[in-house]
């Protein structure tokens, strides 16, 4: 098979398959204990949402990464999942471990509760059974579910290389069984390398702490522990089940099997620790018979405390190469393997840490010795196949060598420094700040834009499906209950028509419409012929006025006359206007502040008033040292990757500073500022405020007033107020932006964060509801 | 007041006003009699439709352009307003004078008709009334109905130069209500200089004919005669009514008078040859009482037989001094100047051709001597205001001294050589045929898209309100009944979002959009890197592919393998590809003739194959000389302001010719068809075909599922079929196009003319109804 593989695949071809993976984690209080809260409303319909869910109790969420093609992608949308979740549950945490926080007895343990539908109950239903028949406690244990299959093209190339006596869903089948029955057997090593439960704490289940030793503050271990999930006080079927794995339709029957005997009620409370997957989830026996396996479920991976999302990208692309091992390694004709498979399983995960025997094939052989024997087939493999791994598999090798490399180990380690609560909860806690930092982020999309991105972790977050179809476009699809909307840049979408858009992009006619249904907007004239201009020129003296080029180019030829100007003044300023552009404006001249007014539907979301970039005097700093300190804040970056740009020192500070009788080293006195250039565009550095509650509700109204005149649903109004205290001020609409920027409105420097996105969507008919 | 004017204003500002013109018009048929035809339904209902209605009879057009502020549009316009009618009545006529065509008797003249409310109802009744009391003949006498105003910036001016004795509204009002008084002495110079009556038919009314000689074929004439409409032949009130037009409140009191007394019934009835107009015309009286006079009708002139439109631009221009003369000409106190004014028009309607005398300010003076003496003043005018139009008046100054120049003289002899009919018809004929040749263009817009053009084209005719926001944009607002549409490009309108044509506008998205819809689409894959594309390029050995720069300039870097190419082959096509860009496509090669199916809705309004420029031989043509041939063609023309282009010889046809052992001195066989270049753009002098009845109905439900895929209204889908004789044929969408060109389909260079337009207004909502 590796041959085959090296013959037909390049190793990109081979590197790719789909992936994906899931997370349970237990939402806990600030002192460690499992929380009573309801799962936050805005995740909506538990069953509705693909990425966001509970598990068995309410307090028990899950994380859901759609299918991926790369390891990569897997593992920051785990990430990000996290990152979402975390800022969504107040002052809770998520508990970053697979065995439980401090629990309650069983009948105080919360169960998932749904919506009112056929669905909903039978979820409950199923929930209180498994109360029932488990009990609580061992429920709360949470893991990783790795799902993975193989490239469909991959998969249709090996089947046209083969002998083809078999069809290709038989093929494809046994390919998928083969790893199946090789997971069974080489699990332990999975379990040794990626275990990371070697603690359980007071509140857990008796029988279990019965045989263990106090190790610090609510801790209980043992010596040599690697895997307390994958050991006897794990999750397991109450009597061992050995399914039949020869083909889809014996491992089929042996289920069914199980069944009648009453040893199970449905196929799902066969807790294998590994799962062939079917496509329908309702009908997993008959969508296994029908359309055979479609990819493996692999169930014996601890969260990994030490990696935010669960796991970490190292071991995600490790399982790459053990599945590839799991593919290509020559079964034995060893008939009890599945008996040593489990016994291995069990031992490994109690005693793993000492120098313990497993048993191969019935025989017996030294657990350091077996698992370099798998990791230098999975380095050779590595090797024939270039596939440029090698460091990965020597930080494996490291770990079976040396217990002490273990995640389990080094855990266990902090919880005797720290006590069970603490060691847990401090990484919760750096968790989730890291989350409020990037909080503007979509981990794994910090390529797009950041509106997008916001737009897209509020839309994740509201289990609205999206589909990025154009990268470098920013383009987007969203999906959730039939409706699908596509969107580009955040603000371009279906609920703005095409005229309105191009209403908006043309200056002339935005004033025009607006003119009509008296929105004050700057009145002017535009002349092609400078003749003319000066023949006209009359009308315009002692008005205040603005003379501009048609087109201008960073403000050149632009005269301003805020209190008006004679008829020499205005000639001067129509030649230096002409000089630059055949066509010039004469415009009147609106005083005051000037405003972005973020319109979305009916209401205004957000008011946004940009400020050049400045600091505060402290009267000890220097202006240099001001700059730095300002720009230390996260919301700062460089090249529009965050809400606010850091502010450079280049010429133009510097020239501006000279023009105001300053230099970078001036200390400036305590509140004194300081205004470092010209312009208030954001991206040189310039702060956005949020006016959004400040200003009066009439400017509210004439910004919607002026969106709603063009037809337009998303609308950046750009307005003009003389004196935005006063309600009857004088104003002016400056311009209609079709695609207004939400990051600003969303992360500013100063004032309420608003949540623009959540508006969008509700626009766009993506409701809010707990059950829709 | 000459010199207020000349300190005040610059020559465009005294030249700028406002003006309008209503045009009536027999429709007659082949033989030039009336026709009992109903008034064409596109122009729908007759009351709501602002520019193309009726007057007293169904068969009588009027044609009415808005208000413009210049001369010319107005002149432009008028000329649209008579193509679009005349493409629209079959075979019938637009009657090219202002007296009649042969007419029936009165009971046999159809009247108007109108939709079933209250304000047809009123209309119908109104005419039946002018029936009985004055006659149907004389109700076929049609004219022109010149309205102006002032500039309302000059109004404003000239009041606040004023001493403000009196208010703004009664300071317009009198100003205005000189020009009429002035109207009233002068009218008789216009009436000579514009009169163009000095025939009539047989048919008409017995009376009139009477004094009259026969000058041939069934036509009656007089010496002298310059407007039998003005002379007592034509239309008036029965008895003579002299208003008060000291005042408006005089005014309107003196109509008021007439109604109680019962001279008239209304004071639409009062047949002055100037009217003071109001606000609001259904409410004449308290109109101008309440908002005083907002311009004026001068109801004097005759249709223009020698003008298509039925008034020359020169006599437009004319009509702009005038105004200016009326209103400067200081007013003596003689007090019987309207018996006198009456006087003179009858004068010289029947006898201006002759040596006479008219009466001013009770004295006698001739006619040639006022004459020049007026059109001097005017020439004094035009000097001192610098208006630059001496020409104009040199040319009415030849007229008043030599009758012979005069339209009435003219038309006399020409009706004398052909007869009454053929004179007439021969006008209307050539008329039709210049609507015809020029059917794509608007008159008056031809600088504009015609795309653009042709859509106006078509709201004119159906009486949506059009107003073009942005010239250069292309970008027009329509409306009717209160809906209002703003339109780029004749097919950027409300009906598409947004999102839908980001979508389209992005190529991967679309085919990602369509795929996924099962509409098939060129498979293909994007590559950034040289190594990747090499590494894959096996998956494509042997298969029909193009491999492509991913931006194209030109056709350059791409490689065609229709029956696919080896490895080799394909990978110098990849090298050559990312020789020209950073990114390469390979896709898919689908065979056959490429289509644009145009989508509107839920319909395909048309299809059309393009073809390179060609010529076919005739035997004894060179190929430069067919070229030439085939330039001929109306719809070929220059820089996109026609359907076609002009096939141009240049280096490349050359080229082209020479690698086909041709050249342009070649003489082509009977039949032999021969290509010119490679490319089939319309731009290049390509051909149009209209294939939209001769494809299967399977690939026209392809097309409105692709638009309807990604959501667009308005969709130029381009389809490339195998054999599109075959419905079973393989196909694949290339492209959907957001803003497809709408002239190609409406003005094919082969096959049937497509009224998109019409289309693209019904998907607007502007729905075709006879009553709405």
């Amino acid at each position: 098979m590796l041959n085959t593989f090296k013959a037909l695949f390049t190793s990109d071809e081979i590197l790719r398959g789909n992936f994906g993976v899931e997370r349970e984690g237990l939402r806990v209080g600030v002192k460690g204990e499992l929380s009573r809260n309801k799962h936050p409303k805005v995740f909506g319909n538990k069953i509705m949402n693909p990425y966001i869910t509970t598990d068995f109790s309410e307090s028990q969420l899950e994380l859901i990464t759609p299918v991926f093609n790369t390891s990569k992608e897997v593992y920051d949308f785990l990430n990000a999942l996290y990152d979402i979740v975390a800022l969504e549950i107040g002052d809770e945490y998520i508990w970053p471990e697979s065995m439980p926080c401090i629990i309650p007895d069983d009948r105080e343990i919360p169960i998932a509760t749904f919506c009112k539908c056929k669905q909903g109950e039978e979820a409950r239903a199923y929930r209180e059974e498994l109360l029932r028949k488990y009990g609580g406690k061992i429920q709360l244990i949470s893991g990783i579910h790795y799902n993975f299959s193989l490239d469909d093209d991959v998969l249709n190339k090996l089947y046209e290389n083969s002998s083809k006596k078999e069809d290709f869903k038989t093929f494809k089948d046994n390919l998928y069984l083969k790893i199946v029955r090789n997971y069974l057997r080489y699990r332990w090593l999975l379990i040794y390398l990626l275990g990371s439960t070697g603690v359980v704490h007071s509140s857990y289940k008796g029988e279990c702490l019965k045989k263990l030793d106090n190790i610090s503050q609510g801790a209980y271990s043992c010596e040599g522990i690697v895997s307390y999930r994958n050991s006897d006080c794990g999750y397991g079927n109450r009597v061992t089940l050995f399914a039949d794995y020869t083909s889809t339709r014996e491992y089929v029957n042996s289920l069914k099997r199980f069944i009648n005997d009453g040893l199970i009620q449905s196929p799902k409370e066969f807790y294998s620790s590994v799962r062939p997957k079917g496509k329908n989830p309702n009908k997993i026996l008959e969508s296994l018979l029908n359309e055979g396996i479609q990819y493996l479920e692999y169930r014996s991976i601890d969260i990994n405390p030490f990696s935010k999302g669960g796991i970490s990208l190292e071991d995600l692309e490790f399982l790459e190469l053990f599945n590839l091992y799991l593919l290509f390694k020559e079964e034995s004709n060893y008939k009890d393997w599945q008996i040593d498979g489990l016994e291995n399983q069990k031992n490994i995960a109690r005693n793993g840490g000492l120098d313990i025997e497993l048993i191969r094939d019935g025989e017996k052989v030294s657990k350091v010795q077996w698992g370099l024997e798998i990791l230098n087939e999975i380095r050779d493999i590595n090797h024939i196949l270039n596939l440029g791994k090698g460091e990965l598999i020597d930080a494996q090798i490291e770990k079976i060598k040396d217990y002490k490399k273990t995640n389990t180990y080094r855990f266990i380690e902090l919880v005797k420094e720290k006590g069970y609560i603490d060691s847990h909860l401090d990484l919760s806690k750096k968790y989730k700040k890291e989350a409020y930092v990037k909080r503007f982020n979509l981990k794994g999309f910090e390529d797009m834009e950041l509106s997008t991105q916001i737009l897209m972790k509020e839309a994740i977050k509201r289990g609205i499906k999206f589909e990025v179809l154009d990268r470098d476009d920013n383009f987007i699809s969203l999906e959730k209950n039939g409706k699908l909307e596509y969107i580009k840049q955040a603000t371009k979408t279906s609920v703005d028509n095409y005229a309105t858009v191009l209403a908006m992009n043309n200056k002339v006619v935005t004033k025009k419409i607006l003119d009509k249904k008296d929105v004050r907007v700057p009145k002017g004239e535009e002349f092609t012929s400078i003749d003319e201009s000066i023949r006209r020129i009359e009308k315009y003296v002692n008005l205040p006025v603005v003379i501009k080029p048609k087109s201008t180019n960073f403000g050149l030829g632009i005269s301003i006359f805020p209190d008006g100007g004679g008829k020499e003044e205005l000639t001067k300023a129509l030649d230096f206007a002409f000089s630059k552009d055949n066509t010039v404006l004469i415009e009147e001249f609106i005083k005051g502040k000037e405003f972005r007014f973020l319109v979305i539907g009916d209401k205004v979301s957000g008011i946004l008033h940009r400020v050049p970039a400045n600091v505060k005097g402290d009267g000890k700093h220097t202006i240099e040292e001001l700059i730095e300190i300002k720009n230390k804040d996260s919301l700062r970056g460089k090249g529009y990757k965050t809400p606010l740009e850091k502010i450079e020192i280049d010429t133009s500070v510097l020239l501006y500073l000279k023009n105001h009788n300053r230099d970078i080293y001036t200390v400036l006195k305590e509140g004194e500022e300081v205004f470092l250039r010209e312009n208030s565009n954001i991206s040189t550095g310039g702060d956005s405020i949020d006016f959004t509650d400040v200003i009066p509700n009439r400017f509210k109204e004439i910004a919607i007033k002026s969106a709603k005149s063009i037809g337009a649903k998303i609308c950046g109004v750009d307005m003009v107020i003389e004196d935005y205290t006063d309600e009857r001020s004088n104003y002016g609409i400056i311009e209609l932006n079709f695609n207004p920027a939400i990051h600003i409105h969303s992360y500013p420097y100063e004032g309420k964060e608003r949540n623009v996105a959540k508006d969008i969507l509700n626009l766009l008919g993506f409701k809010e509801s707990q059950c829709d």
